[in-house]
């Protein structure tokens, strides 16, 4: 059985951070980007365009809409992408779901969560250049980006994104540097890993 | 600045047995029936009285009924008692809304939960004896248990009790032997006191 972590963040949470250390500590593949680079290269959608779609739930299957098709197509891909991922090693995978997707592969799932000041001071530091948002503006952006992956979650069979049940351990990363925590996370999975033995 | 651990458990998540060993790997004090003899001590309650006093939460001060000032009393001992104990040097204190008491001393707090089928045969495993209760039975008391510490949860002025975001740590311990999760726990334990330094 293969060792996989899938790591699920709150945007500006540090997460995506912890994920790439944790990968490295373990000796573990990092996927991140990558999925969406496979997926562009498997369709005719390009790589911005599929890692910005804006999944969309519908509570009404009357209509189905280009849009719902287009999602439909990006997310059996996804699913795809990260099957043939899961099948190679142990991985870390950031994001895209892959704790559902890779459900029968019983991945350990982590959760990274931060309050807002900390989110909104770690986007602060890491803006893309030119970016020049007021704190409440980069919060309204803060709080898009999370929807857009509850709807993703939603719409790949989950319940509610983020509830602690789902996932095997929760990390908490207000007012921290990931950097220093990556050890001890890394030594959880390691006993985690050892139990499911 | 004292390094104060709370663990808050779902019953039969093994929060206490982690909470112990977490205290004796790490060579701090550890309370958790202390607090409740202490009381006693203190007051014409005895132990058993205390630890089983029924918490409800009234959202009407219409009537402020006998068992309220009861529960007011208890609660303020409670507190008195767990800041005594705080300033005495570092610790693990399970449960007694700890996270809240000391919140002034910035603790860590630890939230230890599990599912059903694994709370169930822990407590099965662990049942006092004499208890002879069947499967249905056994949840009914262990949402009961739940039901009161999230009412002693709201009476200190908590609000959700087992949100994530209310902890810095949660860790889901299904199908784990807690003992073998110990020294990562200990080591995230370190590396986050170290991070408020």
């Amino acid at each position: 059985m293969k060792n996989i972590i899938t790591v699920t963040r709150e945007f500006g949470s540090g997460g995506r951070e912890l994920a790439k250390r944790l990968a490295a500590a373990l000796g573990y593949q990092y996927y991140d980007k990558e999925i969406i680079t496979a997926m562009a290269q498997r369709s005719h959608y390009d790589a911005t365009f599929i890692e910005n779609f804006p999944y969309q739930v519908h509570h009404s299957f009357a209509v189905y809409s280009p849009a719902q098709k287009m999602a439909t197509e990006i997310l059996l891909l996804e699913r795809k992408v990260i099957l043939e991922i899961a099948a190679k090693g142990n991985c870390v995978i950031v994001g895209r779901g892959a704790d559902l997707i890779l459900r029968a592969y019983q991945p350990l799932n982590i959760f990274v969560y931060a309050d807002n000041q900390s989110r909104l001071h770690r986007c602060q530091v890491n803006a893309p250049a030119g970016e020049n948002l007021n704190e409440k503006q980069l919060l309204k952006k803060i709080h898009e980006i999370d929807k857009a992956r509850q709807n993703h979650y939603l719409l790949l069979g989950g319940d509610t994104w983020g509830r602690k049940e789902n996932y095997h351990l929760c990390v908490n990363s207000t007012n921290l540097t990931v950097k220093n925590l990556v050890p001890a996370v890394a030594a959880y999975a390691q006993a985690w890993f050892k139990e499911q033995a």
